[in-house]
């Protein structure tokens, strides 16, 4: 085992989560950084809901921390910590990543739904005119319903236990793209070309299915969020029954150019890499 | 450059700093970890002064922020937003590392006199019945004071610019040690065995000499706490003149039992190791 190279001048952008042992953007985002030549590193930081506020205060008036990454089931609640949302943290209310802006104020925005919709086009199945199906309203769900509108899907519906929260997330994205998301009927799975898991039903072995893919059409995408187990109960199911799966950590390694140029992690200056090279 | 070793389960151990560039901690800390097998990192957070209360009670609500170790300007605030001191710290008013307790308490101890002495000894001058002029009564000055009374030095006297800084460590120190603490006067530096430069200053390239070396003994140890540069202008004017140097660099080395101790750091697991190489 090689030991990490910190050293004084080390930025740190912590990602924050309840819990937090499950994150995967260390071990995704920390060899892009190195290879990029940053001095910068991706760290967990396990931050219980009450505890939110002072954590996220405490960590952004540090010097060299530029920016967090934000999981479940913070990514809410943070939206109330800062000074302004881009364009997809207004409407799903959520946001996975925070950075400061030039003038010091805090700046949040949600890139899920977007590495979510990137990946299911990286494998083949665009949401142009496609028909959605979520299980959870939070910050995945709505960030990926958000995302496929914008991508062109022609309906999504969603569902989730939490009627204001459902409700909520459906007026933003009815004010947005009109007429074209509702709330899930008991037959909307078996209607859809992609039936989607976006709550954290999954991470633990006890947890019991988000919904029944046996229900979805054998030709739909059975896909998930949850990255930790990479085969998760139900894309385990799905997949028995024949249906293409689709796995959580797409979300995650598609989001990796917007979180590039979100913190501004950009390709390797030659000078500064000879500097290095010189002082290794 | 290998990336760094960090996943989701990584604790995490901030040091606190203003600046923060500078520590050694990292560099020296984190190889001994991953020698330990402990998932753990050392990594750097520059506080400013108006920050540290925010910052210590952010990153202390943390779930997997275990400790923090603590440097220049932080030592003696850090005391106050702690729930109980150890011994040194307690004598001193500063402290170097905080801890949880099982209790959920905040802990501070300060370790830096300690291993400056371990290290004095280490290179032959043990402290015994020595005289000691010490530049400086913050943090480092107070435990460098403390740990050398506790070692038998026969008089410590100190310099600072700060008179009330001054008479609060030597009121405590000769409560504990009557007689044998003292304010510097303009003839102590050339009676001393050992100088120590306990100040801030020879980390910037601009900053003036704490004290000239030409004025102390010349069978004298001229030492300092400065770590970064590791040849400071003190040090290599007290070279240039022939006087044993003794680096700053010691102090943190000999302290690394102490934190091992303080943090819990234990010996590998086999059982644990086992695990650790069957999931590699």
């Amino acid at each position: 085992m090689t030991g990490p190279h910190v050293s004084g001048t080390t930025r740190l952008y912590p990602v924050l989560g309840d819990p937090v042992a499950q994150v995967r953007a260390p071990g995704l985002l920390n060899p892009l950084l190195a290879e990029l030549g940053a001095d910068a590193l991706v760290v967990p930081v396990h931050v219980r809901p009450d505890a939110l506020a002072e954590v996220v205060r405490g960590l952004m008036r540090a010097g060299n921390v530029d920016g967090l990454l934000v999981t479940v089931p913070h990514k809410a609640a943070v939206c109330a910590l800062v000074d302004a949302l881009g364009p997809a943290a207004a409407v799903t209310g959520t946001a996975n990543a925070v950075r400061r802006t030039a003038d010091g104020r805090l700046y949040a925005e949600n890139f899920d739904g977007r590495g979510f919709v990137d990946g299911l086009t990286a494998a083949g199945r665009p949401l142009r005119d496609a028909h959605v199906f979520v299980a959870g309203a939070g910050g995945a769900g709505g960030a990926i319903a958000a995302a496929g509108l914008a991508a062109g899907a022609a309906r999504v519906v969603l569902r989730d236990p939490d009627g204001a929260r459902l409700a909520g997330l459906l007026g933003r994205l009815d004010a947005r793209w009109p007429g074209r998301a509702g709330a899930a009927g008991p037959d909307d799975i078996g209607r859809a070309d992609v039936v989607v898991n976006a709550t954290p039903l999954g991470m633990r072995a006890a947890d019991p299915l988000p919904f029944d893919p046996a229900a979805a059409r054998p030709d739909a995408v059975v896909a998930d969020v949850v990255m930790k187990p990479h085969e998760t109960a139900l894309l385990r199911a799905a997949a028995a029954r024949g249906r293409r799966v689709h796995h959580g950590i797409h979300m995650l390694e598609q989001q990796v150019p917007a979180y590039r140029e979100f913190f501004g992690w950009l390709r390797p200056d030659p000078a500064a890499a000879a500097r290095k090279s010189g002082m290794a």
